[in-house]
């Protein structure tokens, strides 16, 4: 049995969801396997009829989800985000995690963490801006002839695997930083690599993806960000700074 | 990868579900577990425009559904017969299998034997003279304030473990760098950041063994390292070569 404060700690965000039933089932698979916060990233017709019948018993969970306009938004407090996918193109970039494989990882983190479980919309899914935000990325294996699982479906299957995966040490961790820092740490480092020259300014995102993904993986505390985001101050500081005082010895002597 | 042949053992018994919606659901969420075989027994409204809707690409599975007007002719050919309910009651009287036991199980039989999942009305699940039928009882564990699932999810969870009960590789893991290129790295980190002003030359070992912990975490590859050294040497560049360019610059006006 969950304890309910450990679980208090798991949001499902839900990405611009365009049938209202899905985010009804999905709140009733949430419910099931005792997860209860929703976040929607502009849904479509939260609280229609067809929403609220799908959700049965969960309807509470439907009216107090939080809403936002951006995913970004929706994730500013979160520490840990894992993101779901239907692609398997992606394995060649990053490592995808069965949901068996991650519920342990959720399961620790949560004891100490806030952790988002992302899915997108039912004809899209995640987009590559999207999935730049998350840390982890899950798919959950199915058949090869029809891999594409119905919305709710998907956080069925996650919030059965967390549920179900319960037997864990839940050993107490260093606070990670939130989202909103190591957002604002990769666009201080963005602009820093664009003034050293490191990244053109035409197509900075192929590389920044890749860092976003192994510095994801590297689970950075506050003072860890503080260390980068030093190291980036100084960068600058010698870039502008720097040349100026050794212009003036260049022309003292 | 399930052989095509052992999943043609499997049928999903469905009875007399009251909402077509759940048929065409649980007909998306067999096909994508690698399930085809449908059977109905007195279903309400199969081909209803609803039904195949949420079959989506699963339409096929439903079209070629058996419908039958009892359980009992719907099992005839059948070896074995496994039936899911949500009642814990059941507990004291028979052994009730999770999903995660009863995969095996049904892997093992199906490579010689027919095998039935059969699942109940939305509203009353299996009756007792149902359960008479069936030779295993399945429940899936859910939050006790909460614990009955959809019948399309129940039908879900069962076939998502039967189908991760088969060993698979879900995607080959990237080679990550080896512990020389990381010494490398962590070396030339060292000597660009004194190199900067970041570190003093003092005592540079305590930030240097903060960032050996985070990056140590991030499963870096061998070309994140040469994302990571071609920054450093960008910087060291920078540092070398940018003040001389701008040295010059500023003694020419």
């Amino acid at each position: 049995m969950p304890s309910a404060d450990v679980f208090d700690h798991i949001s499902v965000v839900l990405v611009e969801t365009v049938q209202p039933g899905n985010i009804g089932s999905a709140a009733r698979a949430m419910s099931n396997m005792g997860l209860s916060r929703l976040r929607l990233v502009r849904p479509r017709g939260v609280l229609s009829s067809e929403c609220l019948k799908m959700a049965g018993k969960a309807v509470d969970i439907v009216t107090g989800a939080a809403v936002f306009d951006s995913l970004q938004e929706a994730l500013e407090d979160q520490n840990i985000v894992i993101a779901t996918t239907s692609s398997r193109d992606r394995a060649a970039k990053q490592r995808l995690y069965s949901p068996r494989e991650v519920a342990p990882l959720v399961l620790e983190y949560t004891a100490t963490q806030k952790v988002a479980l992302v899915f997108g919309s039912e004809k899209r899914g995640l987009t590559d801006d999207h999935l730049a935000l998350c840390q982890y990325l899950v798919t959950i294996p199915a058949h090869p002839g029809h891999p594409v699982l119905n919305l709710a479906q998907a956080v069925m299957v996650l919030a059965y695997e967390i549920y179900n995966g319960q037997e864990f040490d839940l050993s107490p961790r260093d606070v990670l930083a939130s989202q909103q820092m190591r957002d604002e740490m990769f666009e201080h480092l963005e602009k820093t690599l664009l003034r050293i020259g490191f990244l053109s300014s035409s197509n900075p995102g192929h590389i920044m993806n890749s860092i976003r993904r192994f510095l994801g993986k590297a689970e950075l505390m506050p003072r860890d960000i503080q260390i980068i985001r030093g190291i980036l101050t100084q960068m600058e500081w010698f870039a502008e700074e720097g040349h100026k005082l050794e212009a003036e010895k260049v022309r003292k002597p």
